[in-house]
């Protein structure tokens, strides 16, 4: 997967639990971004969960996704949300050509679903064979890494990202057409997300199929490929939990067990409220100030508005001066993560909150 | 400009040498990048050569324009390329919306230039404004410091964006209509870019206008805004060097003779070759492994197919392999940049070239 | 304090409170290390609660302590812990020269006492002023703001340099002789600590006058100078909770009232369990293998032998060799704190415990 | 010798060229430091001219000993003089315990010189050992790489250890008892340090016999162990230059020519000027202000009294104070090495220089 500067060689181990071929292939990886670690306990527990059960699907695991990232300590922390040389976010970074789709389509505008399933899975794999084949001009360290991970995604019926955010709640980001399987996971907080490529995993592995099933929906044939992918935020970075990764593993057999992958009834959806919003109402608040944050509000929980998100502590204003300074909105919204750390420079990321939102039935 | 976590404010110092109003006006702007330090020092000596000369058009001059990327070491250099937070490049971050030009170009086809200058440069001072309103989900650190440049960088009609690469020679990033102006400064490479808004404050200040140019050129109409924008990139990061920068701001000077904001005779441009390639063709070449570099071929100098761009010392594969590896392109390029450091991990990006190079006449 | 490479001068806020010259004088310090925040919400505090409060003594009171410390981010957290340029840990800065004790306690055999604690005093400050004082290789960062912070505290009776653990329960870092103090904390864990100067403002604060008390027994005079300096470890670092402030803030004036700063008898210490052990027993427990950990041991509590401190997941050996390994120690320790980080090289430091401690009553 | 997060160990490449039994043993190590990577060059052209050469005594060659420190890449820069955790520079981590060397001096005080060196050296090595062998609180990252590296240096009578400054001349660290060497290598700048254990490798593997040396003096017996250690400064970081790395590794032949090593009377040693100083007399000069630096003395020319060492460029200043700081000295110093970035905070170490130097006749 990459080389450090004194020759040492970088991989990643690739677990795959064999089905019996009556179900979708699955593809889970993990820690992508360095300091995002929950995922490889998830891992490690699906496989624990997994010792025992008759899978129809075969399931691939990819923890340590990213060896750059996910060995980029500095100073305490784990710094690998992007690559540190170039400031680009290893999750942007996979590819996607739209530019073939429409004539695909015109071209297997009677071609059945399974031989189309086929060719142009193929063809997905191809091409990523043909950015990874040596090229004189040669590749970034997180394209090689990406391109590689894509390409076992690629042979996958069903992608799962495993993230974290940075002091967070579990959330999941959710293509638009599979609203219903967000309802398997225990997870209260869905973004939705059009069909429009930004270079993460999740988008490189749906947009093609949602923008070829958009190109035959154009000729009048209603084709589903079954194929969903997502990004599943799992809480906080930088925490390793063995016994919350057991129920999120849970939570992600349920989910499998509703696609079919696998049988055992025992994986079934807890009761709770979920809450979705669509990804251009799930918002960013970025601090007024430079100063020493106090974070109030809870994840989770609608928030009146008015009612503080946080308050930020200014000892340098103490006696000439407003010492606190609390930031509220104007509107309700539901907080689903908050910034890392408790200083910050004006313009730093505070909040991300759920505005718009709406319960999924 | 900023505020940081101790509540201490950033500030950015201007300086403005009024013309007699009878050229273009000049806004000139140095250190967006944290490490490309060169330009505050070729602003400190366009001020002493201007100290006594008459000039036709306004001058602004912002040395240290961002106060936050220059004062961010780490370890003995300075990081900022890029928002440490986010990754992105803080010359990525300006402002621009062609959504309303097509129509300003309607409604004024038939105004004379003088007004339709004034005012797109209302409308786009104003949009501006709009951003750096308070509005309740903020702004991003790099934003309201590229907004709040790019507000007194659309005053003017030459914007010069002082940069640096890694370790580089001089060179020069114009925009195609402005290839004449490239001659003028004493640069021997330059990179023509084509209408396309990528965030860098360059692009930011002249695909408007060329965007309005097109739009009236659509209807027939041929206009001339005489706007011009360069990043001129002076060389080596890291480094001042005051007598080079005398010789820089001498370059600069003779630009803006030749369009007349001073008419001082002795700033003419020297006798060169001066080479040329179009953006798509100016290539980055990224290290296939990991390892020690030593880099080999002499900035702007055609390099002739087979010749080492560099070697890769591999000491691990000493006696057990090669420990020595020669990089080498299949045909002739100009070696304009390489990387700043000594030791690669693989995929970083290593050269920077001119491939399908042509000379300016 | 400082200036940036910008030119911006850094500068600290102190707020000094009058008493009414019967009791002795306080100096309090917060944020020495950049991410160690919390301090400075318990200076709020402790401003808030003595609005109204009529004070023996004076009290001065430094936030931000550090100002190119408190303001060193890299990526989302703060880094400052030492120096980045030099690796020098900001609080091993101060300054200490016993050199001339032993002749000055001969020389003050029979001065009394309060001649002496001004004489001394005098002594402490002229030494300051001196290192301050312009000398032609200069100072470096970190002294300059070391030695200015002496100043203020050498002025003053009793320090407590206010700081935090990575993720941490709350200690002392008490002198042996002032451990009757320790329970007027209230602070379950309390490290005593010996006359030995390593560079931190307790030690440059309290040794001075430790030494001078051991010359004079030495010759058969016994003197107490009241003098009293701590290390509060307030907590995790990363962490504003203006609610536990105001209780470490009245932690604190608990210990000031039973100094006789104040005597305000609402202030009083908690009934608590309070432990303590020696420096030399207060150990580090350094990562065996590099992995993601799960910290198992909760703080503050014995931990018997055989339990685990953590377990360590290596994903990399998952059907392969072990993927979970249990970190355990042979005799009963007590957690304090633990890495900041859930992903470890080898050799990082894991926990730091108490070994062979010993009730405070 | 080190653990990554993910599990990838980390190793080391040791070469041996075997001698012929009649010459010292040789100790060369490079890299410690993560940027200072010349030395691995300088390794490399040893092996290449060692190819042919009939060898007295043995040959050890270490490229990259510190894995950690080489790959800790930080943006585009390699950050390695310290660990990133604790801020320890890994060349003050190895081992010297001084406490038993007396009383071996006694217990041997009629003991033959080969039979001392054997003992000594075995003591050495079961220290080392007994620190690496298991124990219960481990040991941190940059213990385990040092002891390791150490373990194969006592074993050399002659240890190199290969480095370079920032932006650096060559120069050496030379004990004192062992100037006569000095003038065996091609570097013109001598420091001559005393018998002072502060950590790094030169001084770990001297110190010790000089000891010994001493404590047989002070008992009237004159040994002389013929054991010899330099740190080796190769001029600057960041730098692979495969050529001046060949006539640094022929600078070392030149040495170990004299030593016996090898017989091969083409390595002879330069004629030139070699300056030399006292470690005490090698001072830091640190910036009195914030600003960004053009260095402008040169390396390795006395700079006389009141000449500019270097001007510092104040922009904030410019029309309002002094844009330009020129810094001097009072007396004549010869300039070693200065600081890597253009750009300062108050404080930062700028130049280190030779004061009271003299000639090495």
């Amino acid at each position: 997967m990459g080389e450090l500067a004194s020759g040492a060689a970088l991989t990643v181990p690739v677990y795959r639990i064999k089905g019996n071929g009556t179900g979708p292939n699955v593809y889970i990886q993990a820690n992508m971004h360095g300091a995002e670690v929950q995922g490889n306990a998830v891992i490690f527990q699906l496989l624990e969960l997994l010792r025992d059960t008759q899978l129809k699907g075969d399931i691939t695991l990819v923890p340590y996704a990213n060896p750059v990232g996910c060995n980029h300590k500095n100073g305490e922390y784990t710094l690998g949300r992007f690559d540190p040389i170039t400031g680009v976010n290893w999750n942007r970074m996979y590819h996607f050509d739209d530019s073939y789709i429409e004539q695909f389509a015109q071209q297997n505008h009677a071609t059945d679903v399974e031989k189309i399933k086929h060719q142009f899975q193929q063809r997905m794999l191809q091409a990523i064979e043909q950015k990874l084949e040596h090229n004189q001009f040669g590749l970034t360290t997180g394209q090689r890494i990406a391109y590689q991970l894509q390409y076992m995604a690629h042979q996958a019926d069903i992608v799962l990202d495993l993230h974290t955010g940075p002091i967070s709640s579990k959330h999941l980001y959710c293509p638009e057409y599979a609203v219903e399987s967000a309802k398997y996971f225990d997870i209260p907080h869905t973004i939705l997300i059009p069909n429009s490529f930004a270079g993460a995993m999740d988008e490189a592995t749906f947009c093609p199929w949602w923008t070829l099933t958009d190109a035959f929906a154009a000729q009048g044939r209603a084709v589903n490929f079954e194929k969903e992918s997502f990004t599943v935020e799992l809480g906080s970075q930088e925490l390793i939990d063995l016994e919350v990764a057991k129920e999120d593993a849970k939570s992600i057999l349920s989910y499998l067990r509703y696609k079919s992958v696998l049988t055992d009834e025992q994986y079934q959806p807890s009761n709770m409220t979920r809450y979705a919003c669509w990804l251009k109402d799930y918002k960013a608040f970025y601090s007024p100030m430079g100063g020493m944050v106090d974070y109030l509000a809870e994840f989770g929980q609608p928030l009146p508005p008015g009612e503080p998100l946080a308050r930020i502590l200014r000892m340098d204003n103490y006696g000439d001066g407003d010492p606190l300074h609390y930031l509220t909105l104007d509107k309700t919204v539901i907080p689903i993560l908050h910034f890392a750390s408790a200083s910050v420079n004006q313009g730093t990321e505070l909040y991300k909150v759920f505005t718009e939102y709406f319960e999924l039935q």
